[in-house]
């Protein structure tokens, strides 16, 4: 049992690969990554930026399916092992509140958290520009559109696996209509997921060259003893684009617009051939974990350069001491912005 | 009494002047325009895009002042006429939900409107980029500073002067972090004034050149008999930069996110020398209205230039006959957008 | 009798003022400018870059009219002194080559010339983006929509006032998408005004700065002994937008891709306060002119400012001495470009 | 024999793979490409985007060769099996149409098609801006220079290999003077190939996202019983650059600026190490195919990253019920455009 | 007698007028301005960002003057009262160190400073890029072209009028190669003019709107008791544009990259309509001062919307006294920054 | 011993590899290339563009080592063999002239040469803007910073190994804040290191496109009998980004803003793996080389995508030779510009 207590579930069937002998390295990939590659099923080109949980002894998931029209849509995948994944042919059909069919037209980049018994998505999806889509399902087959969390423009929503203080709590990235070349992380509170307000920033872009364009949330956070667990996502302009890398952060736990720590360096960047060449090169982008409470295991999806899904390994021990021991705060990290 | 009825009340000393002997105008300026020039007091520059309601028989606005170091704040000012206007030395000062005292930094384009029994404002104010502030008074002496409305970046919020269906409701217009080359009318409803949902697109820019760049709401809607009258600024680019231009809408009396009619036309350009020469040439940016509800006379308060306060007249027939007349409706623009 | 010959017709009645005692400008304003001014008529807010022709010992034209919505489009005025307009309160209305009714959505910047005892008009439409549109009147009431010159994007296009070589002969400036930072004047000829090609470059912009961005064909050449007369638009990059002064050129009779003289100075630049201060400041744009072939007068005719119609004077020898003797060609000026 | 007719000659030494056991793709790749590597002869770093055609019973074509100073040159080359090819070591020499030596500066992306027993060429020029050049030999020793088709600023211009209602037909691309975020296709009419007109527009981007920034037409269309069959290249925006990837159309016999069938989704796109890196990664670009009017078989040439030369297969039967059954047209492409 | 101490000499008959009555501006203008029009000699269109010395008794200044080529040149200026001024028809003709005729290009924004008993000048020339050009005469008949002082891209250098601690101060504002959206004020050391080192920041643009995008050195500074005055330009951007506004900082008598005070706010910025309109439109430009150390009068001379020389006053005490009230540093202002 | 004399050292135990068979490469690539890869010390993700020499028998240098945070700092490494290096864990500590400890901020992009019995380094640090830092040690030890050599925007600067005419003679490349889309190499020249002057262009961008955007110079010039050899990168604008090549030029000994020779082509373009593909795809950067004056061997280290550092080898004669017969001056490179 690991001295950092990641509060959950005990997850025996975890995807695992223990740290290489020698290695030093916080977050460590699998060694046959990626685990999706090109055309994975004949609808899409590329699935990728994809959330997946526990699910009945297995797992599920939401994946970002590119289809060959270069639209990216919704579908649910199934594994057993949480490495082999059968992705079903048909993108998720949605009906509204009211039952109406509904067409999300394009969406990407989901992430998927269990919350009171039930399974929340939310998403990049188009509102007159780009802003944050949620749904909920309970089985996986039936799902229901609620309503848009923002308007325009916002990017990298993430759901918070309980209420706060009676409220649900949702991070985010305000964006432009484009490629966006800022960003910082906010958070915003709601009674009913209907209705949002008191929103807060949580952390800043800048300094620290890895993360100095813009950061977004990545995976839904973790609870520990030490604060929220937050992987993220921090982009460097290079002279020829972006570059994606994974950081990480722990928020306190009542006041999650507080950050605690934060890491000074990337935890992971692309460095293997899947990760700086595909169809968008230089991009290691995570947007879901699994976690075994009992031994601190934490297995890291991520998708690697817009075009495969990999997975890498931590444990709750070594990152979170890590983020403890290395953390650099910005200018106003530490406070609650108005 | 005017066929078309401006709900709300008599206003007998609005500030009137009839429509130019041959003039076919739909809106005709004050002939002693602008009615604030440079330097109108000692911290201030430029005063101009200003809002306005009566109060206690006379007239009371909150202004945008931009002070020497170049930074917009917020002033209080009274008028007997409406036209001279006495604006207080010191910014207002705020004091936040918990009484402690509030500085928000720079503030700009406040809109002001009795809702309730009290007086709320809505302004740009900065919050890691630019977005919508919230405050209330009752006394104009005491003022208090609500929660932001969105994260950024958003500029150009209107709140409704009644509660529709149990909620308020506020426009809004979607930016981005500099001067923003586009931008739509959304409409965003609140129980509280404290979370908000319901997103829905209102109206588009683009198609007719004079409000092919961006459009945003611009005065409090007048609620007549023909629907929510909507004064708005739609913006031209040319090669030298934008102009500002106003244009009208009605929207649905129940259902605000649905546009009745829209004018094809402007209703107003600059053209005189306080509209296309000042700090920032080319701009006509219209922010509050007073209307008499018996004889549907209404002033329109608009900034020029980003330098003067201006005044236009028009009234309730030749106006609302107007926009029936040469309405105009872009794609979506009567459709509840999801 | 002048010197220098311009070849054409007596045209005793053209508006003139001699040149103000004591100046020695090459060309200098009319003294009642402008001579439209806001709101001409009842549709249109702004007439202004327009071309006029002697027509029937009296004048006529065709007026680039921005209307209301902001959209320019095409009006037939009329005019007896070439000074005092009546401008027809309906846009021309087309039929093509079939008979049927055509629209042509925007249309801006005309140019007309008599050509074969017809009216051509040349000016700038839509066509998947800006490039040049080709119709003709033999009467100014019924109008017959040709062929369109180019593929996007072109704008500034002028048809020379007869055939050289048994061929039509076509400047333009080939453009961008936008506003165009950059931009030459070439030709390219034709047989029957339907098929176009032996494009050749006539001149470029840069080196002396109030031409330094592009320049362009501004009205139809008129054939002088010294060879074809050409005004045209040069355009300066400032810190706050592009300036548009007017030069002049003389081109080779029977070879007119090659430039024998140009002005390395502007003639006029926008000094005026109709001219520095309008819908767009800092413009002078020729579209036209008049000229007497017996006294050697010419009226050119320019839009300042986006807004108003000028009218300026000069005389052949006083402009044609002077771009003879201040005349400075760019790199290929002189040469026939592949 | 395949039901669907490709109009042309028998080609029994075309080059051949047959799809892959348990293949779906729609066009496959030759298992040994690249055909041509880096440093294919001693002046050119890299040939790629070029056009081929069968000639006295083995192959030629016109290459793309970037030398070591960075700059495109076109070259001949032969082959006896269309795959292992010998390129010239000297760029072609052109004489204009007087005799005199050309030298044509920078030349890319040419195209080549058999036309009334000659070769023609049309390839990206320089001429103030990029444009198209067109050139012809009769033996591939001789070249000669003919005019340019428009003035700048184009880019992709494909004549077909036959004259339509006794005209000669270009497909063209619009471009900008850079890099160009936009593009649709075009078609213009000669009947000498010296002068172009009744230009129409062909095709639009936008909508799916692997087409969504431009296209531009690739290979010389194919005549079939179901149409003009013509394969064009569509380009996706990401954060980190273009996309270049290949997909298909049919145009009306008759009238081939109407588009009967348009893939909706790509074809063809980087996936493999040759495509997704490389001097410019991310670019699959098709500029000439070979077929097989009795079989149906058609190999596609196409230059992969901008570095290297690449061949792909498909067949007849496979492609065109492939286009007609997944045909997605965007508004405009039905119609014949003014 | 002022109580603040000018160091330097009586100028009995600088230019002066009186505060108006009633006024409190820091500098109020000549009432009479501009002093300088349109026009104002044969060659040149536009005299303004010009630099003015006592000399024998009258006065002498460098201009800037925009010739009708667009290209601005430097012409030697006299004046008895400092106000009406007799511009050289001809521009300064120099030698190089060798005594070989020199051609400087363009030449702009000159300032002019008289030490060691010889007149320096600095201005913006081109070197391959726009730098610092430096030159000197004795008599203003004779002038000497020296070494550039910096390699590109650099604009608005101005020498002390003083050695400091036995070396040559210049303050300069690193640029770029284009309209420079950025800027803060360097100081740079020399024993002899010809080498330069020792470099730091001075002051940083930011913070205060009216000199949000950048600053620049504008006047010589004046010795005074309680440090070096400086008067320099903030920059403003707009949705039209920048806006130049004055404003004024101490710097330390030994020390000069140190910050003693600085106004938070303009002490001038374009309200005239010789300011808000021309060729560039919102441009106050300060480029020297004339001052009577006995009585503290200060006459300042800034150029008008790039059209116009006008001319402000102030006094010491006024000027100084305000600073001092007013300052608000940013960081770094104070320190010495490596 | 080569005909073309390298002026230096014999460096028996230099790197070495002969040119494969068959290959007429100018300079061909060590064949266990990268000789560094990922992550090769703990604190360091990346080390590439850096600089080394002989030193005691062995060799030693300047490495630039991006850490983990993403920001570039300077650490000292040692090789027995030139080709398998330790890397210092700790970044260099400097001391100002006073002794006291100095925090460079980020430093990259080192140059290092031996000079007068010590050793001096140039890199690109902070200046409120990147600008070239200049420090000196005698043992590797101890570390002096010394006075930067310009104000902002610099970088790519180089310092010759020997005075001329009594004066240090330094090589830079004037930028801009950003990633700077142009740039030519100046040189500047100084008695004692610490104010420069006299600055000249000695080459431009241009004209040829692997050169096209900009130039820098590379390695320290090695002195030889046909004139400096001067190593420089020439970037090339792709519709994805730049591409980095390597050239070569001759400079003239006495005076070396005299271009004597300089190549028209690349010597050595991104084709490998590691060089197209990494951090930052497509660079090949050259900052330094190592030389045997007896045999003429010369050993080029240059950084390979931002990520590895590599190794490619030529000899006097065939490099030299090469640059004569290949040469190819751009307007201004032979003669001394200003």
């Amino acid at each position: 049992m690991s001295k950092v207590q990641l509060i959950g579930n005990e997850l025996t069937n975890i995807p695992w690969q223990d740290r290489p002998a020698g290695s030093k390295e916080i977050m460590w990939r699998h060694s046959e990554n990626p685990i999706i590659g090109w055309n994975p099923i004949e609808k899409a080109a590329r699935i990728y930026n994809s959330a997946v949980l526990p699910y009945k002894g297995e797992f599920i998931g939401i994946f970002r399916a590119d289809y060959r029209d270069g639209i990216p849509r919704l579908h649910v995948g199934r594994s057993k092992d949480g490495l082999k994944w059968v992705i079903e042919e048909e993108a998720i059909k949605w009906k509204d509140t009211k039952g109406n069919d509904y067409d999300p037209g394009y969406a990407y980049d989901p992430r998927l958290v269990e919350l009171d018994g039930k399974y929340y998505m939310v998403w990049c999806t188009d509102f007159g520009g780009p802003t944050l889509g949620l749904g909920v399902t309970e089985d996986f087959e039936h799902f229901t559109r609620l309503e848009n969390v923002f308007i325009p423009f916002n990017r990298n929503g993430v759901l918070f696996p309980r209420k706060i203080d009676g409220k649900y709590m949702m991070l985010s990235r305000p964006s432009d209509s484009g490629h966006t070349p800022f960003g910082d992380i906010f958070i915003s509170q709601s009674y009913d997921l209907e209705y949002w307000g008191h929103h807060r920033r949580v952390m800043t872009s800048g300094c620290t060259w890895w993360q100095g364009k813009k950061i977004g949330a990545g995976a839904v956070p973790i609870e520990t003893s030490e604060g929220w667990l937050l992987l993220y996502h921090g982009v460097n302009g290079t002279c020829n684009g972006y570059v994606y890398s994974i950081g990480a952060a722990l928020l306190d736990l009542e006041n999650p617009s507080k950050v605690l720590y934060r890491t000074r360096d990337y935890i992971l960047t692309p460095e293997k051939d899947y990760e700086v060449s595909g169809f968008v090169p230089g991009v290691t982008f995570p947007c879901s974990t699994l976690y075994d409470a009992k031994t601190g295991r934490i297995a890291v999806y991520y998708g690697a350069a817009d075009t495969y899904l990999a997975v890498a390994y931590t444990d709750a021990d070594t990152l979170i001491n890590h983020i403890k021991e290395n953390s650099f705060l910005l200018p106003g990290d530490e406070e609650e912005y108005r």
